[in-house]
Formats: C-alpha cells, sequence, structure tokens
C-alpha cells in the first residue's frame, strides 16, 4: 500500500471510526449474536490473492459490527469504563505508523522518555508520592494490564525476599481482584491468603496481621500484600496506611492495585485515595479504565527501580549498547515481562495535552455527580437498596426481593440491547453494579436505565 | 473531541504517517540524541488547560522524531524486521475506534471469533498441524510477544505436570532467546538448563537426553523444552521432531519458539520449517516481525486448549455469563497472563486480505533471494566470513581481523545513521547480523549496506 493509498484509505477509515462514534448509541449495546455467528459471516479460506480495499472496509459494517459490544456506547454501565477518546484513538494511529520498539532506550529514545516523562507528569497530576518520580530512585512504566503490572510486582518482591520459593506466602484480600490470584499462579507463588473484609468490604488489617504471625509461627516467608484501592465488586478502599505499616515492620512487599479508581485522584477533593500510598513499594491505576485513554494502558509505579531491574534483567550480547553500558538511560525491557513494547505513551501524552488537567479533572467529576444523583434515585424507591456504601462511579444496588428478582433485572437490560449491566454477589447477596464513566455518557442516559430498572423491577 | 473534529484531526494524522513513510528513507536510522534531549523538549509540567490539537500534533515533527529510530526505514537491518503496512495500521486505527475488550466471547463475539477464525487460517496458510485448529481440542490465539506466548505455555505445562514446584526443570539451549530464561524466572521455575548447541547452532539431544536423565536420576522433575525454530543470533533451526520424540518418550511439553522464522513457512519451498511441529504442545511464531503486521501481533498455539484453561482459569462472579457457561464459546482471558485484551485480529484480518497469501509469499521470498545474494557477495570477499549457515533473511558474518575489526564496524555504520545492525556472539567470536525483511529494502539498500561495510573495512 503506497504512502498515497494508505492517505486515502486512511481518510476514508478516519470517516469510519468517526461514524461509528455517532452511530454506536443507536446499536444494541450487547449484540444479540450466537456463538459461530460471526465466524458463520467469514470464508473458510484465505483469499489466494488480495483483495480491494474497499471490499475489506464494507467488511466492518458486514462482519464485525455485528459481533461489537458497545464498550464505547453512552449506555455502557457493565464492567468498567474502559472509555476511548478522539486523541487517545490519534495516539494509537501515530505509534503504529511509527513502528517503534520501546524495549531499549537505544532502541528508541523517543518512546523511552516520553514514558518516563509523562508518567513523572502523571505522579504529579494524581497526587502521588514523589518517591515514584524517575528523577529519584523509582519510576513509572506502562503495562498493558493491572494484571501483568501486579505479576511484574511480585516477582520483585519475591527477588527481593531472596528465599526458597517453597515457603512465600503472598496475601490479598477477598475482594481483591481475580487477576492477582491467577498472577500468583502464573510466579508459581505457592501459599496465597485471602483475608476477609469489613462491613465496607475493606480488608481486615487485624485478621491479616494474625496470619501473618500464623504463617511465620509455622515457618513459611510472608512476603508480598496486594491492597486495592478501589476493589472490582464495589470500589471498595483496603486501608492501604495500616497496611503499609504493618507491611513495613513484617518487611513485605506492598502493592497497590487502584485500576479503576486510582485515576479519579487528579481531583483535589478525591486524593483520599491515595492515603498511605507513600508506604507502597509499587502502584498502579489504569488511564484505560477512566481516564479517556484506549486500553493498553496500566500505569505502574515503583519506589526502587532497581528492584525490578534485579528481578527481569538478563543481558544476551544482542540486547547490549553502549548507552545502556553506561547506566545513563532506562530500557524499560528490565520492568515488565515481554521484551518488545510499543509506543504507548503517545495516546497518553495526547490526551493530557488536549484535556488539559483541568479538562480530566471535569470529567471525573462529571461521573462522579452522575453516580451521586442516582445514590438519590436509588433511596427513594422502596424496592432497592444499596448494597455497599457509593464510591466515584460506582453504584451497586440489590432488589429487595432477593437474588433471583435482581439477576433477572442485569439479564433483561443486557437482553434488552439498550444499556449494559454486570452482577456481581457482595455479602452473600446477587448485586447489580452501575458503573458510570464511559466518554459520553450524560444524565439521560443513567436516567434511562434507572427508568428501565424501575420498570422492569 | 467531537466526530468532527476527529475527522479533520484523523485526515490530518492519517497524512502525517504517510509522510513519514515517505520521508523515513532520508532520515537517519539510529538517531544521534544524548540521553535526556527528548525529555528536555518537554515541558516541566503537564498543562492545566488544553491545547490546540494543531500544537499537540506539530510536536511529533518537534519532540518525536528526533528521538525515533528507524525501525520503518528500508535501511533496518538490525534485530528483526518489525515490519508496518498500511493495512495494519489501519487494522490499529479501527480497533482503537471500536474499543472492545475481548477477554470474554460475551463482551466481545467479533473480536473473539475473528481471532480464531483469522488463526485457523493461519494453520493452513503456514502448513502447521491441524491439531492446532479451534474447530478440534486446540486452538490458536493472538499475545503480545513470543515472551509472553513461552510463559504461558510454561504456566500450562508445569499445571500438567502437577508435581511441587521445587522440582520441576526446564530446558533450553545456550542460543535460546534470553525470553524464555526471563519467563522462567518470572515463573518461579528452580531450575533451567541451558543445552549445549552444535556446530550450526542447533541443540544437540543427545546432551538434552544425558541431562534429563540425570535430572531424573537427582530426584527432579524434568517437565520443559523450548525448541527454537530459529535462533536469535543466528535463525539457527533445533530438530524439532527429535526433540519431539524425546518429549513423547519422557512426558515433557515441548514448546516451539519460531518467533521470526516462523511466518516464512508460508511459502511451501520453506517448510521444511515445520517439520515435528506435529510432536509439540504448543508453538508461536510474530507476524509483527516478518509478515507485515505491527507490534504486538504473537501467533499462540496449543494442541489441547484445556492445558491453558486449567492452568489459567479463575472465575469470579462478575465474568460469569451464559455463554461461558454453556462452554459454547472461547474466552481468550484464558489463554493468556493478562484478563484485558485488544482486537489485534483485525490487523492481522486486514494483511492477509489485503496482500492475499500469494503476496504474503512474494514478501518472503522478496527478503530471502535479498539475503541469498549477500551471501554471493559475502563470499566474494576474501576479508569477510560467514559465521553460521545463512538461512531465510539472515546472514551473519565477521571480519577476520577479529572482534574488534568486526564490531568496529557495527559501530559505525549505526553512529552513521545510514543503517542499522546489530551485533551479536556466535563461536566465541563478535559477529555482525544482517536481518533483511523491512516492507521497503529493495536491492539497492542492500548493496548500499553492503558497500558501506567493505569501506569501512
Amino acid at each position: 500500500m503506497t504512502p498515497d493509498a494508505f492517505r486515502r484509505h486512511g481518510h476514508a477509515m478516519v470517516d469510519w471510526v468517526a461514524s461509528y462514534m455517532e452511530r454506536v448509541e443507536g446499536l444494541p449495546v450487547y449484540p444479540q449474536v450466537a456463538p459461530g455467528a460471526i465466524r458463520a459471516l467469514l470464508p473458510h479460506e484465505p483469499p489466494v490473492e488480495g483483495e480491494p480495499w474497499e471490499v475489506i472496509a464494507a467488511d466492518l459494517d458486514r462482519v464485525v459490527l455485528p459481533g461489537v459490544v458497545g464498550w464505547q456506547s453512552p449506555d455502557w454501565f457493565a464492567f468498567f469504563p474502559a472509555n476511548v477518546s478522539g486523541p487517545s484513538i490519534l495516539g494509537e494511529l501515530a505509534s503504529a505508523g511509527l513502528g517503534q520498539q520501546g524495549m531499549l532506550w537505544a532502541t528508541s529514545p523517543a518512546c523511552t522518555e516520553l514514558e518516563a516523562h509523562v508518567l513523572d507528569w502523571l505522579v504529579g497530576m494524581l497526587g502521588l508520592p514523589e518517591a515514584f518520580r524517575s528523577d529519584g530512585a523509582g519510576g513509572g512504566v506502562l503495562h498493558d494490564s493491572a494484571s501483568s503490572a501486579a505479576l511484574t510486582a511480585l516477582v520483585a518482591a519475591r527477588s527481593r525476599a531472596a528465599v526458597s520459593d517453597g515457603e512465600l506466602v503472598a496475601y490479598v484480600s477477598t475482594q481483591t481482584h481475580s487477576s492477582v490470584e491467577k498472577d500468583a499462579r502464573v510466579a508459581g507463588i505457592p501459599h496465597l491468603r485471602l483475608i476477609d473484609v469489613d462491613a465496607t468490604f475493606a480488608m481486615r488489617v487485624d485478621l491479616l496481621e494474625v496470619q501473618v504471625a500464623a504463617d511465620r509461627a509455622a515457618g513459611l516467608v510472608p512476603f508480598f500484600v496486594a491492597a486495592s484501592v478501589g476493589t472490582t465488586s464495589s470500589l471498595a478502599v483496603d486501608p492501604v496506611r495500616a497496611l503499609g505499616e504493618l507491611c513495613a515492620r513484617e518487611r513485605l512487599w506492598l502493592h497497590v492495585d487502584a485500576a479503576m479508581a486510582g485515576v479519579a485522584a487528579i481531583c483535589p477533593e478525591l486524593r483520599g485515595l491515595n492515603d498511605g500510598v507513600e508506604l507502597a513499594d509499587s502502584y498502579s491505576t489504569n488511564p484505560h479504565k477512566w481516564l479517556l485513554t484506549n486500553f493498553d494502558c496500566t500505569l505502574f509505579y515503583v519506589r526502587d527501580r532497581q528492584a525490578l531491574v534485579d528481578a527481569l534483567s538478563i543481558v544476551p550480547e544482542y540486547l547490549r549498547n553502549a548507552a545502556s553500558a553506561a547506566g545513563s538511560v532506562i530500557d524499560y525491557r528490565d520492568w515488565q515481562v515481554p521484551l518488545g513494547r510499543r509506543f504507548r505513551a503517545l495516546k497518553l501524552w495526547f490526551v493530557i495535552r488536549h484535556y488539559g488537567v483541568a479538562g480530566l479533572q471535569a470529567f471525573i467529576r462529571h461521573g462522579v455527580a452522575l453516580a451521586a444523583e442516582l445514590v438519590t434515585w436509588v433511596a427513594a424507591d422502596a424496592r432497592f437498596v444499596l448494597v455497599a456504601p457509593p464510591r466515584l462511579g460506582l453504584v451497586c444496588v440489590r432488589h429487595l426481593d432477593g437474588d433471583e428478582a435482581t439477576l433477572r433485572i442485569v439479564e433483561a437490560v443486557n437482553a434488552s440491547g439498550r444499556a449494559a449491566l454486570t452482577q456481581t454477589r457482595l455479602a452473600g447477596h446477587a448485586t447489580i453494579r452501575i458503573s458510570i464513566g464511559q466518554t459520553h455518557t450524560e444524565r439521560r442516559h443513567v436516567a434511562a436505565l434507572w427508568a428501565q430498572i424501575l420498570s422492569l423491577a
């Protein structure tokens, strides 16, 4: 494809994406598509000769859209906002065109330095500890997901603990995202304890302390605690300060997973979310969840970047270079599991510059205000009750008639195609999670959802 | 950014990418930029108010390009081709615009089914074993990198071995890519053996057999062998068939890492690369290296997908859904470490359809022919000698005056900005790797490189 053909087809593809943005509100949020229906639209064999671009591009409407889920719909209240924005999409486009491999500073100084710089910006923007800045002993890096960030933290923590694997014990709460359990399995951590939570679904430090003592008495080696700032089910916030003090006393690595909630700290009035984070060894939050940036874009910070390098650096001959040898640069390959890496910082840089800090704050406040208004509507209806303290953009409710009535509402809303919800379980009850924060969600969308829920109730 | 503004800025960004494609040949392949020089162009603080888009986009030229490395230059002979193409970039653009999360079939039937289908296409296109197809017990998935694919294979193999971690032993050759050693460290595999290679840099099965026996005698549990089809330093091919027979006898998981070389099997005359692959439990190769597709795009196949699910599936309440419960769909979250996943299949689908199988074959043959011609030039010069058997697009040479003379050439070429090379070490000798296969590399670029090398010699 020549540059001129790329211009032509690229303009058309930009137009198609713009038209998708315009159409998405009218499309079913969950398409009613049977397993195998999309594959049935595809030929059994690939084409031998190339096809005209117009035919290929037209299949976005014919083949792809029928199986696309409305993650970008303003009626999206499921899982997490996953909010894409124009500047972010254009960052992905530029990144794809430049085709950089940022595994070493030497293989892309632009990718490496822009990433380090933007992540230092975000330390200030989110009110995170100065120790996370790369101009000291710490630093930030972009990962694909909070799963990968927590895996990297686990591996660094194990390396720092420097004991035989067979004895290691990691700790999470019963509300911690399943990815940390998966990470522990991947890393081969033999013991993972699920600590119980209090009435707000936050980890109980007293129980953790007892468990750590019991494990030590049994000859095991506690080494890692993952705290959640915003659990998946209810955005519960673990007591990070108390956990940090315990971890300091017990010499445990404290990782703080603030996947969806952490970015809200861009608003000074919400910085209570960061209480105690200065005691953490590592921290992650996802602009790809609620800061207008395309997946994949997870911020991962450490207080001591040498711990990552000690755990993950292997330098074969073909990766040696003068800049790395001089120790004057960051080589991000040592900060993550894969070797290769995309130029992810471009999209984040574009988003921050296009919206500005004030624009991003306004966006977060908008979602929080919509959720607060929804809470007043829930309180006004005797059939529904809040299952957890509402926080930020998440409202968790259940129908007083019980699990069946509650789950039927989730199923009916999802089957209607008019909005998307996720179910969860809290304190033994089936619960409706209403997650507000999609890029284009307005008051009218939340009102329509609540009206639909009431009509189903 | 409204859809109309996105159209306007998107067209301009497409034009910028097209202009980069046109300009890249004239830009220094390795820019001469000092550590910190890119950061010095960036303001210390992020903007409070949003900036005009034109100002942001202009900084691609002012701030980013001075630190961009010419991975997309036709004069790129370093590392691997990393070849981007127009259709692939447009696939990234569409994927970013749709903002899908393909963790479950239910969260994006389009992402899941297109991926499964295109990976089945590639089984046929590359002449891989039918057992890797998803309509049987196996299946393919897109990962970000061969590192992540090998990590997943290690974890599935450990799960299948079902023994205490403390006893496990994995095997690679001394030429295996460092990522497998890193993966073993991440997975907490206590013992990794580096088996010596023969004169072609291929793993010696006889030595592996002896080592496995010795490890069993010592009470350890051999469980995993990673074979390379195309090592990084010289594209050496391990004896996969003999390794597979040994692994079958010894009940070891055989993973075949064909990162750069494997895609060449799209040409029937190069399918010797697949000899014995039907004996492998898992296999990976990277269209993002040499099949015109943007990073990240690694094909990862398994013969028994249940082994992945057994190793990696954890199902919390918020991920439950009817389609998954019915067992009628693929949920790719269980085929990888992270939970979230992008719609990567779009770019690969676009590439296959735009070029057709015949077009992709022609592209590979073009690179192989250029390398073959370069080999004749090397043979004609008494100062240089081939260090390894030339294979596919890779030619490994050294200067007969020794390491210093050889390394000086690599440094001088890279410092010149006219081309990019990578050094490696083979059989004790510093070696120049000349990797041919960038999207736009023609005979004149290889000829210019060789002329430059001769003038430096």
